[in-house]
């Protein structure tokens, strides 16, 4: 199965390693660098809104662009007509034409559809669109429950790839119904098996083991999303990004919550989604009881303080998975990419020949 | 590190699988079928209770005799004095003079210790009293927080193995600082590198997949609880069985609470620690406000039931952990243990030779 999915994105080697699409946090350069490195890299979702003043069709042109220069992959992708990375779309509040005008003119080589606001129904239209504006596009779902993973059977434009998300994931995933990865995974490959439906495991991953650990779960690949937060070319503040490296114990230093969302004035994801992200004082406040219009204030002052707003004491969004105890540092994607594939194969390699 | 700590159980094979001590499901017949197929069989904390007639040393007198008759891993033990199983500890709870006399008498090959009531440096006491009754005794810790993970490096007496527990797990662990193994278990891993203690993974691992899973973590090995309470050997009723084998979506499913350790009358559990159980009709009506003494009596008389105070519209405790929707039938113990070996050895097997 992961044979024939990488025959898809040819410039891609095994172990097939995503870059997830992070809303203003994936660019065109993580994206490219990923795809680079011989994985696949995702943009974020690309509408404009109050807080990212980022537009697709200026993020598609510029990829475009830069694809044209030399790089690892562009003798692999210059037969093909498509863009040599995915983008990403939360369902319930992207723009369904301006998304598929967006992926007929510069036909990424995959659409990450996410979050419906009303049921999976909306996975078919957009399925359906997507694939009139674009045939070649693939259709990618991302799912966290065995719920979803069930209704995904029913729906008639069936997706190319499924990513199953485990609650240790940064982006936002299911708060009531979350679950680790470890189960989460194999319930959910045992119900898709007789869909024939490769499936990504996301959530928790960032380093070699959490790769090798997802193949042997079943996955025939794996999307990481904080782990590239801090690299050389993620679209982050400073201060967001030191914090990714500064932080340890995933369990206790992150916790999933709506309440940084709303401070940044973000309403109306669907009933039972929710991010992770590294607690800072607005947290703690909140917590102990400060009324939201309090901690609103703080949370606007310490926007003026640029990076310095971040940290323990900041009151800033810090959106990040459990797995941050595992970053350590800032490399280059391209370094990321190479060096969780190299670790993947080796522990696998050195398990297998010992016989245990 | 695998190679070294298996040759402390000269009777068991790679991978290492280990039967968790879970109080009175984990019997002799359990502890020594999981042994006989070459993983280790833990025997569940003895002190007698309201609710379980169980005495340590009938316990320990029991498996001595099976142990003498013929069996697949007598002829590696004949040589030692020590029983081919352990025995499992709740500090909090578990009576000190009982225990290490016990140890002395019947030499157990490992003591698993779970749950101080005051603070890590119960764990010297417990392993020096151990040690002095029982030098070769092997100390077994079992942690589920980074925090705990540091608290080990700095205690006097070092245990011979940590067992690293995650969220998943049906056992009582950590409710607030919960996580999943796949990020608590390599972040721990590298916390404690340097004390070179082997690891074992715990927690939401029912089938090889979990298991080459966690080896590619960094464990030495896995602990299966769930999975053997739908064993033969199980000392479980008929109505609780059957619950674990139907229960599916282990995150829906199954809940971390304490009410059903108070229907049960089971009060004291150090703050923080719960158990996680197959939801029925007490915990939704508790979720939907019914008072506590209501709940108890509906409780007590369901447990006049027997087998039919188990299932969906039940009210009996049911712990288990989200692994539960991996889980189909009850088959002999040995036929799990060399199942989930070969399973595991196949798949990393298979990955490795393909280069994935």
């Amino acid at each position: 199965m992961a044979t024939k999915l990488l025959s898809r994105y040819p410039w891609a080697t095994s172990p097939f390693i995503v870059g997830a699409p992070m809303r203003v946090m994936s660019g065109p350069a993580l994206a490219l660098a990923v795809s680079g490195a011989g994985g696949l890299g995702f943009i974020g979702p690309g509408i404009k809104t109050q807080n990212t003043h980022v537009d697709l069709e200026e993020t598609l042109t510029l990829i475009r662009k830069q694809q044209t220069q030399p790089s690892s992959f562009s003798s692999h992708t210059s037969s093909s007509s498509l863009l040599p990375v995915g983008v990403g779309f939360q369902l319930w509040g992207d723009d369904i034409e301006i998304a598929t005008a967006a992926i007929q003119k510069f036909k990424p080589c995959a659409a990450w559809l996410f979050a419906p606001r009303d049921g999976p129904e909306e996975y078919d239209t957009w399925s359906r669109r997507i694939r009139e504006a674009s045939p070649q596009t693939q259709i990618w779902i991302q799912i966290g429950t065995l719920k979803e993973a069930k209704q995904l059977l029913q729906i008639s434009e069936k997706p190319d790839i499924v990513v199953v998300q485990g609650a240790e994931s940064g982006g936002h995933g299911r708060s009531e119904d979350g679950m680790g990865i470890m189960t989460l995974f194999p319930e959910i490959a045992d119900a898709m098996e007789s869909s024939q439906i490769p499936l990504l495991a996301a959530g928790g991953i960032a380093d070699g083991r959490g790769v090798a650990a997802a193949l042997c779960l079943g996955a025939s690949g794996v999307a990481m999303g904080s782990r590239f937060l801090a690299s050389k070319e993620a679209r982050i503040s400073k201060g967001y990004q030191d914090e990714v490296v500064r932080a340890t114990d995933g369990a206790t230093a992150t916790k999933r919550t709506l309440l940084y969302n709303h401070l940044r004035g973000t309403f109306g994801w669907p009933a039972g989604y929710s991010p992770r992200t590294i607690i800072n004082q607005s947290f703690v406040e909140h917590q102990a009881g400060t009324p939201f219009e309090d901690l609103k204030k703080r949370h606007d002052e310490a926007l003026k303080l640029g990076d310095a707003g971040w940290g323990p004491e900041g009151r800033l969004a810090t959106y990040a998975g459990a797995s941050v105890g595992l970053i350590h540092g800032v490399p280059a994607a391209e370094t990321i990419v190479q060096g969780v594939r190299k670790d993947a194969l080796q522990r696998i390699k050195s398990l297998g020949s010992v016989g245990l």
